[in-house]
């Protein structure tokens, strides 16, 4: 049997392995303070009690007859959709059906598995540093042509960097799929309705796709910057959006998310007849899942609930407190940063000409602190680093004191 | 943009759709009994108290700083792994390793995304009737070609009827992966080991792989069938084997599965290198997924914990029981069936020379019992039907007094 040679001959994604490897090492022979990790995206405050209580008492349901549950709906459970619908669009003057929202076990799922419905020969552009799983999943698909080692043949990379102020200049007129992730990971940085705005009336024009991940949406803290795409006129067109229940609420080891597929959203078929991709992601999602736990989704639509919306604020605030400690400290020691005020990540500029790489040995080995090299992301993150906001109040405190130490000028 | 046209033009799955439809024209001028629904596949036994406790705490945990957890290992915690290992394979005798089995939300997901790491011109066989997530999963990939209604002419089709006595005829030469569901979905029938060896060796001879959905396992009673096709010597080299807690422990609405892939199961590259198939998914689901939910993990453990099992052979035995009732009334009326022994469905002949939505409406005026329609599996469906041993037992026991009631010669 032959395999999938786009499989089979993917490039290692080695970032997080190379850092481990990385630290290990470092640790072997390390003997004094603790190692702060400043590096994955991870959330590490406790899932929100009411959150955690409702989870509990569905789970205890499902051992009485009442209120077991078999196979959930494919598309998610009516409760939760509506719940989304009502405080995520409808109460922002966003209008969308119940049927345009699909409940899956993940963003990152989804935001891979999106590039089903295109053909095989839609080309693809992504903006540079980007999330990874953009592109890898086109590429297990065979539809980025090969890799050089930095970049695939067959991609159009859109370079987001400090030069065109973290705003990623129009695709091409013959891309056919558009992934932007705002507010953005790795960069930090976010897109004003305006600026956004362009994309919508690119695709418009083109007859392209826009797939925008907002899975960070919730660390918005602006009302003019968008926390949906469909607050950009014209986007419902044009537009699927990708939401997740894991950083705004806490939920990586829960696993619930969901995507929006307005019915307006249209392909061409070979037929050249126009099919609708809410359809088509129906039928995919009807054949090959049987949709997410029940009490899972319970504890989603908690997230709602007056207790569970304080809750993840706190969660969220106490993030960007971190944020705000960190930027202090590279304010004071003159290092340059974006981001860090809509999204849980800054993205920083290596000071002292390092590369991405010799920042990261660097910071570990005077500061011991694990961040992530911002070529990790692509060629254009080079010379820059990303901190999380993530983790203990105390490691934020005590991470700055440390940067601080080593970077401020006497 | 142009779409995917083996989605978009894919025919519609109308089986489960059209059995609603018309049980509700149905139930618009009915007034007397109530419907008994013996059709589709969903457990009806609440979760065993023991597991939903353990379930329910690992949620409640989630709201401690010590017991949160973040993003799963994407392949599955370990401390699953090591159970489903000891149960399910070394106490079996059949050595594996840690590293070639893989946790996900489902079976179906599974069965359903292998076909990823098959080349696009991989040539695919199956079982007929069949689960329908093989056939749709590689119809989407474009693999089987133009479908004329009944038939995908690029697939193979293996009839598996009364005539060979459900067993499946070998597929020819060319075939490059076959997919195999024992005990099976939809007849309820069941390969011995030395039935299976056959379909093992014809893979080996072939450089052909089989993908064996194991998912009903659990209703095996007799040691000769194998729960395992690891069980048959040389499988290890050529088979990938997809379980699930949904039948075996009440999962399918708290969504637990997982899957083994052998290290030594190879498939060839483009380079005409061997390419491991167990590298290539755990590379597949760390680019598409961030694994499954910690307390579903945690639930899905205490399946193997003491108590766990007794309460879910209690559940199992509890639907073989009604599946014995149904079958001492087919016995009474004359009514030839198979499966039901060793699997939770009955496959029935449908008598009087009806065909299988002949049947379904003749049961549904004269018993109203709700089955499933053979052919809805595939041509060589036609005139059977499936009925299954979920279910209330006094369902079972009023299905089979209205069965008695209608086909019992006097």
């Amino acid at each position: 049997m032959f395999v999938n040679p786009h499989i089979a001959g993917l490039p290692g994604s080695y970032l997080f392995q190379e850092i481990d490897s990385r630290v290990e090492a470092f640790l072997k022979t390390h003997k004094g303070r603790p190692v702060l990790r400043l590096g994955i995206g991870d959330v590490t405050r406790p899932l929100p009690k009411f959150i955690a209580e409702k989870f509990a008492q569905a789970a205890l349901n499902m051992a009485t007859q009442e209120g077991f549950k078999g196979y959930p709906p494919g598309r998610g459970y009516p409760f939760l959709i509506k719940k989304i619908l009502k405080n995520d669009y409808l109460d922002r003057g966003i209008a969308l059906d119940e049927d345009e929202i699909f409940i899956s076990d993940g963003a990152k799922t989804d935001a891979a598995a999106i590039q089903e419905l295109f053909s095989s020969s839609a080309r693809i552009a992504f903006t540079d540093p980007v999330y990874p799983v953009y592109v890898d999943s086109n590429a297990m698909a065979g539809r980025l042509g090969e890799y050089d080692g930095k970049r695939w043949a067959g991609a159009q990379y859109l370079p987001t960097t400090e030069e065109n102020g973290f705003i990623p200049p129009l695709p091409s007129k013959n891309v056919d799929v558009l992934y932007l992730c705002y507010p953005n990971n790795p960069t930090g940085t976010v897109l004003t309705k305006e600026q956004l705005k362009k994309y919508v009336d690119w695709a418009k024009e083109n007859d392209a796709l826009i797939v925008f991940d907002a899975a960070y949406k919730a660390f918005i803290s602006d009302d003019n910057i968008p926390r949906s795409i469909y607050e950009v006129e014209g986007a419902k067109d044009v537009a699927i959006e990708c939401c997740s229940f894991s950083k705004t609420a806490g939920f990586t080891g829960v696993r619930c998310a969901y995507t929006v597929i307005p019915k307006s959203v249209l392909g061409l078929g070979k037929d050249k007849q126009k099919h609708s991709l809410n359809k088509m992601w129906a039928r995919r999602i009807g054949s090959k899942s049987n949709g997410v736990s029940y009490p899972v989704q319970v504890a989603a639509a908690a997230v709602y609930e007056d207790e569970g919306k304080r809750a993840i604020e706190e969660n969220i605030a106490y993030y960007m407190e971190n944020a705000n400690i960190l930027k202090a400290a590279l304010n004071d020691c003159n290092i340059k940063y974006f981001g860090g005020e809509h999204a849980p990540y800054i993205w920083l500029k290596a000071p002292n000409q390092f590369d991405s790489w010799g920042f990261f040995d660097y910071l570990l080995n005077t500061c011991q602190i694990v961040g992530t090299p911002g070529v990790g992301f692509g060629p254009s993150g080079e010379n820059y680093f990303r901190l999380t906001a993530f983790g203990e109040r105390k490691n934020a405190e005590e991470a700055a004191k440390r940067i601080r130490d080593t970077f401020k000028e006497a």
